[in-house]
């Protein structure tokens, strides 16, 4: 291999290594960690990111990436060498934009962020958060100040998650789907008597509850040989090679759902990682293009998959032999019916593929004014309950069922929310060309079986890792630029049927 | 604070902070990571490494000492300023002479050789881990070497973990020790009988095992809110800062010794790095200062009050509740005798107290033949055969039982295995000054409390981390350098009771 491309990806190696260790250290921060080694946890991913960015940053690095670009000139531009080498120098650019003071004030700000968070959501107590949260809005006006942006003071923060789309394109495809669900959520609502769900909440014992979710997992493709499961307050993947992917699950023993759906769900990103193609390894494209095109295949596994009719004719007589007493009298079409109950609640996590998108778009849209100064930190609490009510006509009893409930603005991380429905949009796009591509697909679904569809998922998501723009990926895999019209046609095709609307 | 000293303060926390990534990885890998990992965390762990050796090797960090060294000049020599200032020139000159390409080298060999010796382990195979063991030994040369020596090749790889001792001395303390234990040994042996044990070879199930044995390291000392027990293949402490010492576990369905005294055990190691003085954090003084006088403080909490008869007295009641069937008609003292039987055996972290040291003596002169190449690895299993056929009067019908059932010569660590036994002899004169010092800790002791014990400890050794040399530290607490009498006298007391010597 040409030697100046060799020498870079040395250091590309070294980087990532870097990078991981982080994500190993955040991980164990999640799963083992006891609270009180926070202090000493926070120094030291601080310092292993203030390493990263220092080795990344350096004059050293943009000189490495430019003699490679240079001596790999006449290479294919679809090659890994070249995708690698365009991928290096947008991210390169960006992380030349931050000075490594402001990358260890973010570690710290996150870093004591985060246990705050976590007593003022245990007490619903807004207030032991807002200071966090008021050093958290200031570090992302500065980071879209150093990231500079034509537009929107938002675009720079939402293209670290989704690169290549801007905030206005979000905020037309979100007026879309606000515009379109609306009817289709009131006709659901009007009916919401027709599904009986009852059964879901009961007492599930933790041990069978997981024996079940492993079970699930497997059947959809996650490979547990090249993985793990966890246990967390606040479940996540992530993975540290194609080869050690790992999942987390919270458990409980109330109701069903919360770690069964999100074990599936949490196996979908895994499986993206799992399954890009080794010999990207160990360079930053080895992992999913975007959060978007990340979340479409949690999603896709979760819901599309999971909480599809097939699946639960295949795999529910195998649940109701774990929970007897529980499931009795239950039919696999019942526990389909109950899985896909639609009604406003509180809570994201834990909402239906209707109301989910609307749970995003109040976040989108409380974080734009946050960022632009148009809602003070203070205001939140009230500027959240007045949302909900706005667009699901509910309004949380709590801060904890409110404002407090998601992790992420622990971090400065505006721009990551929309991608959850952009996940969604992408996940329906995806499905219907791939049973368009390969009507197999639909057949073999309908029995329970997504071997095929994961397949398909693969070859045509997995295995690029991060070579492509989600902008690009999503054309070659389907045909077309994002569009809401496939989520569409699919929630009003399911919901029509589950609540016999005409 | 003096601005040179701060300056090597803020480089000293950025390596130490990456040396605790390093532990973190590690702590990882053997507890949650899955198989297919290991070559892509092993690339991560060397990448750190290498980092940690760069940084630390710099000619910047040896200015740094030396501004900071000049900078104090007239401190007291017993503060933490001139203790760090000591520790780290001798460190950094031991680091410069190793290149960076050895420390990648050393990664990379035991992150390979760990895998072979798990198969070769499983599967009663030498010839697997061979090939691997061969590059240990070379490896272990080529450091003596890069280290240097006057007197022995083993002298500065034991100087690594017990820093000051020699090899001589090592050696002249074990003839002793193998002199005086035999004839005890021989007439314990031959009233084998008078103690059964066989109550202890049932199947106790592990759930209740582990409510026993967290409750036993609560019980003497161990903090788990900064800490963390998890469990693993092969049982080790660590720790991550003061607050999160984390202890390791296997537990064993058929046999409880394994599960209870292994958790003591490393209770004991971890509640010294959760003993250090606050002041020390995130230096190289926060931790134990040396493999030796850390041995003896998990052989304390395991032996010396986990296998005390006023321990048992006092906790039994708790075991037989959680155990009623198969501990039915047992007493404390049946249980505190059964616990305490000596008897040859083949594995040594399942060894009594008094066979104990014989399987280090073996260790110790196997690795010293292997380093000075008198002994040649192919001829490895059939030397440790004649060992301990010599040393113990019994022979492992496998290699598994025999030369494969430890995992450190999957490193070069060459000087380790003797810290066990100085551990003993450390833990029996510790205890024999404790007492003296404090009378009222052996009527706490005769009780099952070891708190007053344990204060002692972290007044006497906790608390100074890494600031006294063992050899400066064993004199300060017991007024006398190491002697192998008090654990004469321990032993000879404890099993002349125990089996009713004159």
């Amino acid at each position: 291999m040409n030697s100046a491309y060799q020498q870079l990806l040395e250091k590309v190696y070294e980087i990532h290594d870097i990078e991981k260790a982080i994500q190993v250290l955040s991980w164990d921060k999640e799963t083992n960690m006891p609270a009180a080694g926070n202090t000493a946890r926070v120094q030291q991913m601080t310092t292993l990111r203030r390493l990263h960015h220092r080795l990344f940053a350096s004059d050293e690095m943009g000189e490495l990436i430019e003699a490679a670009a240079t001596a790999l000139n006449g290479a294919s531009p679809d090659s890994n060498e070249a995708r690698l080498i365009r991928y290096l120098r947008r991210s390169y650019a960006d992380e030349r934009k931050l000075p490594e003071e402001f990358v260890r004030r973010l570690s710290q700000v996150s870093g004591a962020a985060h246990p705050a968070w976590v007593q003022a959501r245990a007490e619903n107590n807004f207030a032991l958060f807002r200071p966090h949260l008021e050093q958290v809005v200031a570090l992302a006006q500065e980071m879209a100040e150093l990231y500079g942006y034509e537009d929107e003071k938002y675009d720079p923060l939402l293209d670290k998650f989704e690169h290549g789309m801007k905030t206005a394109e979000v905020r037309a495809i979100f007026a879309a789907v606000k515009t379109e669900l609306k009817p289709l959520l009131t006709a659901v609502t009007a009916r919401a008597n027709t599904i009986d769900d009852r059964f879901l909440h009961q007492q599930f014992p933790v041990a069978p509850q997981q024996e079940f979710a492993r079970y699930a997992a497997t059947a959809v493709g996650y490979d547990f040989s090249r993985g793990h499961l966890g246990t967390v307050v606040h479940p996540f993947a992530t993975s540290f090679s194609r080869d050690d992917a790992r999942i987390t699950t919270r458990w409980n023993p109330d109701f069903l759902n919360a770690g069964l759906f999100g074990t599936l769900h949490e196996s979908g990103h895994a499986m993206y990682e799992q399954g890009t193609a080794p010999d990207l390894a160990r360079t930053p494209l080895a992992r999913g293009t975007s959060s978007g095109i990340h979340e479409s295949q949690s999603r896709m596994l979760e819901n599309i998959v999971g909480r599809s009719r097939g699946f639960w004719q295949a795999h529910f007589p195998r649940l109701q032999a774990l929970f007897p007493a529980q499931l009795s009298g239950v039919t696999a079409d019942d526990f389909y019916r109950a899985v896909n109950k639609a009604q406003p609640t509180f809570i994201r996590v834990e909402a239906d593929e209707l109301t989910y998108n609307f749970h995003i778009i109040l976040r989108f849209e409380l974080e734009q004014a946050m960022l632009n100064g148009e809602l003070a930190v203070a205001d939140l609490p009230g500027a959240w309950r007045g949302k909900m009510q706005e667009l699901l006509g509910v309004t949380p009893p709590t801060d904890t069922a409110g404002c407090l409930q998601d992790i992420h603005w622990t971090r400065p991380s505006f721009g990551y929310f929309p991608t959850y429905a952009l996940g969604n949009l992408y996940a329906a796009q995806l499905y219907e060309a791939a049973i368009q591509q390969n009507p197999a697909i639909a057949t073999d679904m309908a029995q329970g079986n997504p071997a095929s569809l994961v397949s398909w998922l693969r070859e045509k998501v997995h295995r690029h890792g991060r070579k492509y723009t989600p902008g690009e990926l999503i054309i070659q895999a389907t045909g077309q630029p994002l569009s809401h019209e496939p989520f569409r046609r699919y929630v009003t095709a399911k919901f029509g049927e589950l609540y016999g609307l005409s």
